[in-house]
């Protein structure tokens, strides 16, 4: 029997995990939910996902229909029949959806990283806290940044990390995004140092605790956020050595300048010529020129398509709780599999 | 009698310079050249420079005389009447600017950042190098981003800097470029870390040496460069007294996001509601909110007007190599008073 997975908030993190879990044997779409009738509702009602209104409200189902959207009913005609809901609301409201819709209604689910630590039991990178996560009923899955860390702190794990400096340079806007900005200019979010992400990726490693000090920018660019990363480890460690680990980590793939990665747009480039869907790039991406050591010290650049990096996290988080799989190398090949991801 | 100065080259760089050296009471401009009759050529003796072609050569000298841009001649008619030549133009070609008509000529010459430490005797910051550059004949004014860590770090030098680690986030392209890029992406540059920059912030400041570690990336903004350091200094520091020494520090201004500079949007917004011509703001901005520290660790942003920065820097240089002024902090004072600088 598949898992049945509720997609509740069909929007840009939404609408991708409802694709991937569609692409997996061991689980399905039960349903999708939009607040109102736009062209993501129409579309989501075209490709065949099953079409509820997330607000159980008789205004809000008149609205599906006198924009002749057909639904199946509210949130609450389909929530009983659910093993997981993967939540996919703006910042702050999944929260509120945790305390007024799953947890009155008995049923796991899976908030994104917009919520914050406190309020759910635990927090979900496939490669540290799957195991943990494991059989728990309300999760978030970390944001796209945090998981971009935490993927490439994983593969610089075994050197013994001491002190690990980030700074973000974080995308202003997603491409389908035509309110906000940047469209001219650096902006210091947070303007105090350090930042919010350091502790985001404490509450997965929490041995990384006083070891993490991150800040950010925004800058005016729609494709991914770019990392610069400054790790100082137990001992001196090569260049090689490096290369090998992250080559040995699932999702981080090597990028070369020399073949002509020079920037995210050409990154982005090689996702849309690789014929992905929507160009998403879950893969985490280092640029190998970047990485260099300078005796305890590791430096490297990444990049992170802010999109997609969570979707494949979302599929593994669903087995984990739902304790499909416990041996996480396995969930996590059986997703990259699904998805088709390089690796 | 004032020192005579003329600009090579009337770009970006040459006529900021110009009209800072008029703007002074004991230099002034003997003339300027172009390569070309473009509009810039036409402004500068509509502003009243005596306008020279930069290159010796009949045909471009007819070039301006069909374009009926009036010139008093070439470079070599003027080269003998100046003290000082500072050089603007594009980067290389004012190291063979340097060996093909100054050092010929035995003028004195100050090459702009683009050019190569190793080409040149000495290599000038206000604040770190004056007293060397005292009396020197070929001297380097440091580029835009390396003269703000010159600044930043001469306010944190009493610390005792152990190792300071910084990212660069530079603009894409100058206001007036219309060719470069890029327009919606991240760009690692140089891919390598660490960066250049360190180097040069050595060639100013040897005592760091090892000292220095930075990395930059380009993104699509043209207002500024923006820069996140990370200091470890040789004891715990109070961010009291770190916010003093950059108050002490001439032309490092403090601005608050709390007083709405969010951003470098903001900041440049703020040049323009001062009057300042073309929106120059040589002084280089600290946000205050950024300032922390985490034990013996010194974390900042900050933001370089990459077109004005180094031009207060030329005249101190200008008075240093020529001995009009043998202490460097009259010279940045009579500097300032005249160019209205906050400090």
């Amino acid at each position: 029997m598949k898992a049945k997975v509720l997609i509740n908030g069909y929007g840009s993190i939404g609408k991708r995990v409802a694709d991937a879990v569609s692409a997996q044997k061991d689980m399905e779409v039960i349903g999708v939910t939009k607040t109102k009738p736009d062209f993501d509702a129409k579309l989501a009602t075209e490709l065949g996902y099953k079409l509820y209104c997330a607000i159980p409200d008789k205004e809000r189902v008149k609205a599906f229909e006198e924009a002749g959207i057909p639904i199946e009913g509210t949130i609450l005609d389909v929530i009983e029949e659910a093993d997981i809901v993967v939540d996919g609301a703006p910042k702050k409201v999944g929260k509120e959806n945790l305390e007024k819709i799953y947890k009155p209604n008995k049923v796991k689910a899976i908030l994104q990283g917009g919520e914050k630590a406190k309020d759910v039991e635990d927090n979900f990178n496939a490669l540290w806290s799957y195991e943990r996560c494991y059989g728990k009923s309300y999760v978030r899955v970390v944001s796209c940044n945090t998981t971009g860390l935490c993927r490439i702190l994983y593969a610089l794990k075994d050197f013994g990390i001491k002190k690990a400096r980030v700074v973000l340079v974080r995308r202003g806007a997603d491409p389908n995004d035509d309110k906000t900005g940047p469209i001219n200019a650096i902006k210091p979010n947070p303007v105090t140092v350090p930042s919010h992400h350091g502790p985001d990726v404490v509450s997965v490693v929490p041995e990384l605790k006083d070891k993490i000090i991150t800040s950010a920018v925004i800058v005016p660019t729609t494709l991914m956020h770019q990392h610069t990363l400054m790790v100082e480890v137990e001992s001196e460690v090569k260049r090689e050595d490096i290369l090998e680990k992250i080559n040995e980590t699932p999702r981080i793939i090597l990028v070369r300048e020399k073949e002509g990665f020079s920037s995210t747009a050409k990154i982005i480039e090689f996702a849309r010529d690789l014929g992905r869907k929507r160009y998403d790039l879950p893969e985490l991406c280092v640029w190998e020129e970047s990485v260099n050591t300078l005796g305890n010290e590791i430096f490297l650049m990444q990049a992170v398509h802010q999109e997609s990096i969570v979707v494949p996290e979302n599929i593994d988080c669903i087995r984990a709780m739902l304790e499909m799989e416990d041996d996480k190398f396995k969930s996590i090949e059986k997703t990259n599999k699904a998805l088709n991801l390089i690796k």
